[in-house]
């Protein structure tokens, strides 16, 4: 699966956010990641942009909150690449089955985007023109990754950050426990060819630690299973 | 009431909307419009542009809807001119006590923005992000004025359209059914002043009849009323 992170920051050597999220993508070194910086520098190339959106599977759009919404940087792309024909489901558009990943930075506090609260509209609301954007495209919305308040966020917090930035670029999704177990195994992996051979084996014991829990945790709902089959007969 | 339309249209020149909304507000010959439109050709002026919000007590955003939100031009516009310490109501903000008006114009149909239309939201949805900006600055957020397809119009729609949008730029909003009579008479004033005098006395008898309507509406609220109070005692 090729993954497209479209990143529109317009003081983007100033944010500490998307250093973060830079070196996150890069440390997973893998090829079928893009990271595409949005500039207000140059014209838009209409083409290469949707060029980039064809090769891949699951596109990101990563950015600030600003207004609610995306920066102008990032409402200028959509206006000028997000063409009718390129873009409608019903009429043949290129994005259908794709997935779209929203991926934002919250300068103000997660809890107060709700009713009663500072900002008075949850998340879910106030992303509604995206997501309306993706049923417009036939693309499958993923459950927004929020990133809150990164300054004030503790080194845990931050480490508990970049998995989860990880997994969004690269899990199946929704996540969910099996899946999650998995995606850790092939990163386990990954790390152990970059490993002298003395660490080889305490990698593998991981692996199979964690392997074992699963196929305990299997066990455990087939149990759970014949139980409740043999209750109903 | 000073009103100030901001108008981002990002093809201006070409958009017979916009042209129609110009015209109809031209025809109301009010020094407290300002009709104020934005451009990509020049760099914002910041200070200019919130002294023209401080002047008026209605703001418009005037804009086709592009992506389910504002084009590019206007966001930019709210990314620079909005600034924290302008806008935040909480932190002595100067927005505070305004109005906000969204004027939007469609160019899919209308009854297509709701739950299992082929845009599967409501505009009511679509516009938080702009519900949210109002929330945040303390400024009363207007009942939308939505332009259906005007191109496809009849000479009727448009006509009705061209009274709506002249209310929602100088009525007071919302806008009941006595305060939209008031609105009428004091156009008819208005109007009767730019006749020759022979027309005088027709356009005084239609304020008159108006006038008479309302007086019988109120005394039949009253005696409805009194008619309550008996039936309770």
């Amino acid at each position: 699966m090729h993954t497209l992170i479209i990143v529109a920051h317009p003081e983007y050597d100033d944010s500490s956010t998307q250093a973060f999220l830079n070196r996150a993508q890069a440390a997973l070194q893998r090829d079928n990641i893009t990271w595409h910086r949005l500039s207000d520098d140059q014209p838009l190339n209409v083409a290469l942009e949707q060029r980039l959106l064809l090769q891949a599977e699951r596109i990101i759009f990563q950015f600030p909150l600003y207004w609610y919404s995306a920066p102008a940087l990032l409402k200028r792309w959509e206006d000028e690449v997000l063409t009718r024909a390129f873009t409608f489901a019903n009429e043949q558009g290129k994005l259908a089955g794709k997935q779209l990943g929203i991926v934002t930075s919250l300068g103000y506090p997660e809890a107060e985007f709700q009713v009663g609260g500072a900002e008075g509209f949850s998340l879910s609301e106030i992303l509604v023109p995206f997501r309306a954007l993706a049923h417009r495209a036939g693309m499958q919305f993923l459950k927004p990754l929020i990133i809150n308040q990164f300054a004030y966020q503790t080194p845990g917090e931050q480490q508990q950050l970049l998995i989860e930035y990880q997994q969004y670029l690269t899990a199946p999704q929704p996540l969910h426990l099996q899946e999650r177990v998995q995606w850790l195994i092939t990163q386990l992996h990954h790390l152990q060819t970059q490993q002298p051979d003395d660490q080889h084996q305490t990698i593998e014991l991981i692996i199979a630690q964690l392997q074992a829990n699963q196929d305990h945790l299997d066990d455990l709902k087939d149990q759970i299973q014949l139980i409740r089959q043999a209750e109903e007969e």
